[in-house]
């Protein structure tokens, strides 16, 4: 994930200082070293630090960058996450692109971490979704995991997951999933969403490595996971959130996805308080 | 803006479908042609249709794609928003990234349209700040302007903003502004961050164009207003939210700049559907 | 895979052409058009004409090119496989690349389907490693599959294949296979590499998905594959050449992996001949 | 050539690792160390070292390699090329790629090694083509030299080769080498492709510097050796191979092309053993 | 500007170096050191000196760049401006790219230095246009700064510069301005460009803060000042050189742009010289 | 050279033009349309019309671009040399991008002429160096070609110039040739710098292919010319100057190369206006 980190960080940077920080130029003078801390403002799951370091590294690699917390903890308000210190210059031009990536970051992992907490000890694991922010994905995804959650296919290359379109053009849900069988590499599980029972004894009699119990009441779900009976995964989506995934996840589902997680992001409170 | 916006979904589609949509091309057969819409789920603001339009147009140039309404426009619950034609693997494969940029731009449009509610006839003008995605600083921006807002500075490069640790760098508010006077291109204004009244009657009086009143009580932001009088811009920063910014606009300060805008945004509803 | 073949294409493009073909430049008179066909110079199994024709398309959009015969059929000496009409110097220019990327992709795919040839009623498939060119990945694996083959893992990132430097870190087979169990994405299957019987049978008892018999004899091929009975998918790999590879088919195997169709491959002999 | 072995490392990293290595990731505990060996598995031309030492640095600087021997230095079976000290998670992640480029390199250098030691003591010099793996001419290119032989021009704008259909296009070989003398830079040789022994002597008149005497017997070759007579370099093309080699070069040619060199590679048999 | 100078040199060197300094790779012996020095050949006013090493820098970390003037410094013929050492074939291979950026950098900085010692005591300050080389106007808009001049905007994105095509577009003056002054970031002062007084007057009963004295006579520049008396700041612009600079500052302008500060650079003569 | 030309515009654009041109932006009605003609502001040769209409292309494809002069011929003040027609937005962007580089273009083409036209019936030929700008060198050498001269090699990586750190460091003028003629592609002429008679002696019976006389009076070019007597190029640079070169080529010398032709450049003085 090294590269894809330096090109997030770059690509921001870029972004953001263009051809230069007009600002600390005329008024910083060169060679001013400061010192800076990282503060947590507010309770939270802590995910990014190792990018935000990156980010003062990629600017100038003299800048000293000391974790205090590791990725996946928990971090209460007023708690210092790191010190920095380094040129001025560097640690004010790389302050705002640090803290962007380390709220988002810190923000995905703490929900992903509430929604863990609310499925403890029920066996279901919950996992992210495609819904995340275009070019951040690996980061995304990353953050889940840091809040104790589980991920699903990165991309449409490297999991199968045979909508009800892909079921209408290969002609049924037993079609679809042979020739997936037949064509795919063999080191793939065939995931297949259902949106009734009838379908999901479909999936089961072709053979599905994964069924996915798209948007279904409570009830269908406790009737999909027995009758599918640990012959396959189970996966249940759409429509959950803090409110309704313990039910869900008492059904007996094995998997929870949940597009939220990544796709309304409220970022964490974190300051850089120079000092 | 082109090339930024040809960058973004080339990354994203790059991201999301690597080396092929595995599941797409062992069940839908090359050449089948589908139609689809873009469907409102909720009421909210548009933004980022041509960008969703661009991302299938990278993927096949020879999809049909239909706007029924334009960014900034206000749409209702079950609206559609724009129809599609192409090849039906092109469809399957642009529609995860269409979706998460336009839900996200229409997210920010929609928050930003709120904030521009509230302060209507008072004068002042709603901003965002640079608290945005990393990567996507373009559409977030443009998307603010959407939604009825401003924007603030790009980036560091683009505007003058002399903070706490610049001023203690250059040696007080007075030196530092007329660094920037002497130094910076003539055409940037000249915008200070002040933090009590004794700073901005000093900010005043080395000539800044803007001043910033930065986490202040109404109180003071309202004696901030009288003080400067008409002789700098106002923006007032820092806690604002939905409940505050009508009081704080009726202070009479000209710009409100508001970080969540860009950092914590609800995705808009959308939904694409075959038929 | 659009992107990835014009990444590839364009990069070997200005690896060949560079600032410009001077030979062509003070010979051909500009605007002077040619006609061309590609041609067998042997029999072989087609792959990459999609491709050649980009190599064109990139150079001049006008450049018409029309295929005679499709990436997995089977081609006779002497017969054409596509015409080309355009501008002469573009194809002078794009002759030598297009052809180092049909010759090498052609002579995959003809590898392959010897070896699918061999197997043929048995049952088991033929599949690929990552013992591909650096770069040319996405294209090797393609050829293999117009070849007749299927796909392993494209790299580290879409497979779990756990080793013995893997079961040696953690721990052991149990150990390795329950953790990624418990951590990967579920939509992976996993698959580990044994070495004898005792370790086949560990495997299967943590559950793995696919059991890699590596570099074991005919005979004990036999013995995994009556152990596994069916409980796993079994891969045989390591030492798989034209001449063992039925005998392997013929044990039962589901897998056979072949690192030669991709690390040693002889170029399908393909000419371009200007009329 | 720095800049292309990085991107050309860096291009294959990326495409192998993608974001991340799972099986590492979840079996190798951080921090782990390990120590590897690059081992010949049977007699070749070394090629490559520095390139597969390029592939663990650019992952992580600090890994340790140390090479035992150097480029274009023949090697015996079982014999250690270099070792590697480094993080476990590293050596494994670099493994495929370093060997995939380092056999292939050592193909080539083994080929043109054995063709060079055919053609000893006859004064004629080996060299390649412009039938290279596209992305990876550079490396092909040195290859050939670390097995002795010498380059052709490496692309369409470092070397002037003027063939039947620029011929053509010029009206006729006096009228095509007169042009590329009066408009090309004057650093580079003109060399002609020719047929017959006519064209052998127009391409003298008209001042060649270089006549390729293209797919020749070797009874035309001997009379155009005479014909030229020292007053142009000959280089022998087409149909050359191990058994045919020594013969071409005892006619008196300065200069055999060979394109097998590049365009059909036996991987060299290396491996990388842990210990 | 970090990144943007990455970019140059390493373009810079890409498009000299190529696959390899074939000339060096011949007659120097690897490891062989030396040992070089930047000298003038004439006075100048330095700049580039940084970039000069960042060339060394980029193809090898390890060469020592001792710098002896720094940027923005006036140099005499024949003084030592820097010296190196390092490997031979890295100081002979960024030689060239070294000094074209040098020169060049220099040659601005030099005739800027002219134009602002000829406005000495006026208050005029000198600042450049966009008139720069593509690809790097970091570059040249740093060396006016090192020759004591000042930057007018980057590009189209940081400043607002209304000509006479947009005023026709947005139906006069007044309109432009109103539009810019609702629509446009609060940072951005906006200018204008006029013809004669009768613009200067709208211009500046419509709030612009900079107008541009296009292509004037001394008398009506004279004129200009007058009528605006610091309600704005005044730019001339068009036809100014270094003979009629000084009239124009003292006519009391505010700003004078020179295109000729980077369209027509005058390289400075330095050498560097091995010992 | 597409490609390049494409590189280069590409960059100039986002370098101009970033995130957007505020000014059209608010000024300017989308979709309307206007109509620019360049138009020549004084006399000379011109070069670059292709590569300003590919700015314009690059930014529209529907951008309408009508060449009335060609690259390489001589226009007059006042003749429009093309006429465009597209949306205003469009050509206001583009304007300046494309004269930057039409007016380098024509400027080099013009200079390069005068050179010519002065050693018109001599016999030498007039050639670039590599002191070009960075970035642009294959626009820098084509529009020496359009002003009549030829081009020296490109880079470090097609031609051979052995120069005195070279010789000394391969232990003399003879080892040096000896080694390029062994190693080197047979391709490329062996040239190497000679400062005296001596030098020119030694090179002469190394075999060199061309001579450089390097900083030569004009008497020792005439001696060298004598010495040398047809049996390798002959080659004068340094210190050549409008004046001298004519004097330089009646010495019988066939190459002449100028370092100001690309090193020094005025623009040549180019407007668009709209009508």
């Amino acid at each position: 994930m090294q590269f894809e980190i330096e090109r997030i960080v770059r690509t921001a940077l870029i972004e953001d200082i263009g051809l230069g920080d007009v600002t600390t130029e005329v008024t910083v003078a060169i060679g001013t070293v400061a010192r800076a801390e990282l503060v947590a403002k507010e309770d939270f799951t802590l995910a990014g630090l190792g990018v935000a370091a990156e980010v003062f590294r990629s600017l100038d690699p003299d800048v000293k960058f000391e974790k205090i917390f590791a990725d996946g903890q928990s971090v209460r308000k007023g708690e210092v996450l790191a010190w920095l210190k380094g040129k001025a210059s560097v640690l004010l031009q790389g302050e705002r692109v640090a803290l962007n990536l380390l709220q988002r970051m810190s923000g995905i992992a703490s929900l992903t971490a509430r929604y863990v907490a609310e499925v403890k000890g029920t066996g279901a694991s919950i996992v992210d979704t495609r819904k995340t922010v275009p070019g951040l994905r690996a980061l995304d995804k990353y953050s889940v995991r840091m809040g104790g959650g589980r991920n699903h296919r990165i991309g449409l290359f490297d999991g199968v997951l045979i909508k009800e379109n892909h079921i209408a053009a290969a002609g049924g849900i037993g079609a679809a999933i042979d020739r997936a069988k037949q064509k795919l590499p063999h080191t793939l599980k065939i995931e297949i969403e259902t949106r009734d029972l009838t379908e999901v004894e479909e999936a089961l009699n072709a053979g599905a490595d994964i069924i996915m119990l798209d948007n279904m009441s409570l009830e269908q779900i406790r009737q999909g996971v027995d009758l599918i009976a640990g012959k396959a995964l189970v996966e249940a989506s759409g429509g959950v959130n803090l409110e309704s995934v313990r039910d869900i996840a008492e059904t007996g589902v094995n998997i929870i996805s949940v597009g939220a997680l990544t796709h309304s992001v409220m970022a964490a409170d974190i300051s850089m308080l120079f000092n």
